[in-house]
């Protein structure tokens, strides 16, 4: 029996991203965005931050709503785990980026997704951050993501296509290359 | 007259965190943590995640309750904007791991704080992850990040607590130096 076709659909829609590709190439300075977040210290290792504006396209934009964020440190370190550690942001924004772009580039490649699932896990030694021994690091001696994948493709597809969305993932270069951090006290 | 000593209280812990380091000095393998996240895809850009569980002490521990999160990319990149992007994650967690860490150095070293309020701002230039040009990288160029904190202590005082923080910090360390990060399909 002949199959029918279904259009592939994965919720993203890809004539818009080469659209803004071929915009963008032909105008540099539009792609020049700053991301932005503000802190307020609440009590303790509480924080909370708040995401709304942004700039990019040559002028200032906004997320449709703020979002707000409490960040905390867990009770075995004597805080009050009124929100998740700082470390734990950085795994899901790793998470996001590259689900994000494994939806994409599915897309891009005509591969349906079914389901997209992944477990992160980051090792870290504390002796960094409390100051025991100066030759261990503050950070994550390193990050393992496990992905579960069920789509119309071959293995070999989906290992690909995981492959791509880490060549272009924002937070996967964060984390994985050196950024300049500048901090200023006003 | 005579000022009456009021007791500096920021809401840390000291004595619990100096405890914690004199104990995981006599025994390292408590000290290595495991940090974990998990992630659904959603829709195109839009992804679930969830934090709970995490390893350290030497057995698995959890957070009083489970956080979760939506990530997604904003309306000019034709997407739903439901959840904040990956990379302004990441801003999150520079934020208030640097925070947390004014409020624990404040403590030790009996400095008051009064108000403590961070401004981030992440530059980037999106024709890294559209793939535009193979010399731009995907993630931030550069993060600026300002304080403006008022305290019982000199600017002198008040920039060397952000210094230490900045020294001890777990997330400033994962964005300025580069970390392993193994991707799998399982």
């Amino acid at each position: 029996m002949a199959q029918t076709a279904t259009p592939v659909d994965n919720g993203v829609n890809v004539e818009a991203l080469l659209g803004a590709r071929e915009a963008l190439t032909a105008a540099p300075e539009a792609a020049k965005f700053k991301w932005r977040a503000s802190c307020k210290w609440v009590n303790g290792t509480h924080s909370h931050s708040s995401v709304k504006s942004f700039f990019g396209l040559g002028e200032e934009q906004s997320h449709k709503t703020e979002f707000t964020f409490d960040a905390d440190h867990p009770e075995l370190f004597a805080s009050e785990d009124n929100g998740m550690t700082p470390v734990e942001y950085v795994l899901v924004g790793l998470a996001s980026c590259l689900t994000a772009g494994i939806a994409a580039v599915a897309q891009n490649r005509e591969i349906q997704l079914k389901s997209v699932e992944a477990s992160l896990e980051g090792d870290m030694d504390v002796r960094g951050i409390l100051g025991v021994d100066s030759d261990v690091r503050n950070g994550f001696s390193g990050i393992k993501v496990t992905y579960n994948i069920d789509a119309d493709a071959s293995p070999e597809d989906i290992k690909a296509l995981v492959a791509q969305s880490q060549k272009r993932s924002a937070v996967y270069d964060i984390i994985t290359n050196p950024t300049n951090v500048k901090v200023e006290v006003a």
